[in-house]
């Protein structure tokens, strides 16, 4: 399990991403990375073997929305160049998640002794890329201002197929007033790497939700007079298409703790 | 080798892109597409053996500009219904390329002896989708007024390798004035499945092009007062790199005769 961490976020909170990365490689940090080298690439992490590898690159080309690749590395190398030189994927992300057969087996803070030769590393952009522009753009996220985890629901919009992975599309869904969904689309459009533009805004009936109190992770918000709950296709996605795949062994980030790139939020990387 | 056409270019321009594929496979047109299915998405394809796949679709992630993936099939199936639900890759482009070991081999117009079930198709967006979206900003494109083909230039700068696939973007060049150069780098860029913006403006020298009136494909083209070079990402990029990766058997789409999808040229498809 993950040492007791030596650092506090605040240290953290300002440093540039190469310096942070430094202390989560030494094992001084294993806490969430939201807020952290803001301006920077934040992203999900998937390790399959290489066996799975094709499958799951092609399920994200079908799948682009909830499953935006910003990266893949070399079979059995852990660098990431195109995301930052110095970048190693097996001690650089906070806290690790290991799953057995779709079930999560323990948390590390530190993969070396389960990657191999035959490992593949995938990141995928998450939504702190955008988040973080909603945020510069003047349009609250109630999620954050509560401390809270942004809630996230299964659909009935399923993912196109491959290989072993399929499955329902998960959203993220975030309370806006008529006018910032407007604007909240618009922003969100020019981060494909980081989910794009919402999926859908309204009725969360049309795509399978029928109650927004109850989210399938995350945790439930409030609505305000007039405000629409607005969904945006999630990275909980492949994760959950993976679960169910029945996989021998992956790994992913653990909730929260991404890997921090140097590359800039607002850009796909090699763009 | 193809067959006489029995139907003319003025006979399919106007029609819907079902019509025109059921024209190309029932072999009555084996021309070229450009100005064919207006609005439609076109695509350059790529067929190669399983054992290649991954190697292929990872370049293109990791060289999106000159390699915007917008569809790869099944392994050995032929259809691809992201992109048309009756395409079938084996006959619906109007002529084929066959190259063994990096070599045109011959040219058909139905690859049907050639797909087996370790075949996998790719298609990649082209620039047939944003030079319309240019002519519909009213910015002239020369090579289309002069009824030449665009010029394109090996470049100085190197793509990210994957497997055997490696070598240097190739680019497209258009002339364009000061002010048009500008606009064309705004639309351009909603077109990032159709190479995006511009990946240089001006001395050709930069990117390793030591005169732009000897292009290495296409023809040379004039320059008028004041008008600078425009340079594109082109899709002889991941060509090139497949005859230099001397891969015993790779399918292209002969130059100029592309896929044409149901989808809308200005977006990229399942987004």
């Amino acid at each position: 399990m993950a040492p007791k961490d030596t650092t506090e976020f605040d240290e953290l909170a300002g440093l540039p991403a190469v310096d942070i990365r430094s202390a989560i490689r030494a094992g001084r940090y294993s806490g969430q990375t939201a807020g952290l080298a803001m301006g920077c690439l934040q992203g999900n992490l998937v390790i399959l073997h290489r066996d799975n590898a094709y499958d799951f690159i092609r399920y994200c080309q079908r799948n682009p929305k909830p499953c935006p690749l910003v990266g893949v590395s070399d079979t059995g190398n852990a660098s990431m160049p195109s995301l930052g030189l110095d970048i190693d994927i097996r001690t650089d992300i906070p806290l690790y998640n290991i799953y057995r057969h779709g079930e999560l087996d323990t948390q590390v803070s530190d993969i070396s002794e389960y990657w191999s030769d035959d490992s593949v590393a995938f990141v995928l952009g998450c939504s702190f890329s955008f988040e973080e522009a909603l945020l510069a753009e003047g349009i609250g996220l109630r999620h954050i201002d509560n401390g809270g985890t942004v809630p996230m629901y299964r659909t009935n919009i399923e993912t196109a197929p491959s290989g072993p992975f399929s499955g329902p599309m998960v959203v993220s869904m975030r309370p806006l007033s008529s006018q910032d969904a407007v604007r909240a689309s618009v922003v969100t459009a020019r981060y494909p790497h980081a989910h794009g533009c919402p999926i859908h805004i309204g009725s969360p009936e049309h795509i399978g939700i029928s109650d927004l109190g109850e989210p399938d992770w995350g945790d439930p918000t409030v609505f305000e007079d007039g405000e629409l709950p607005v969904f945006w296709a999630c990275g909980v996605t492949p994760q959950a298409a993976i679960r169910s795949a029945d996989i021998e062994l992956c790994i992913t980030h653990a909730p929260g703790r991404m890997l921090i790139a140097d590359t800039p939020s607002w850009r796909a990387p090699n763009t």
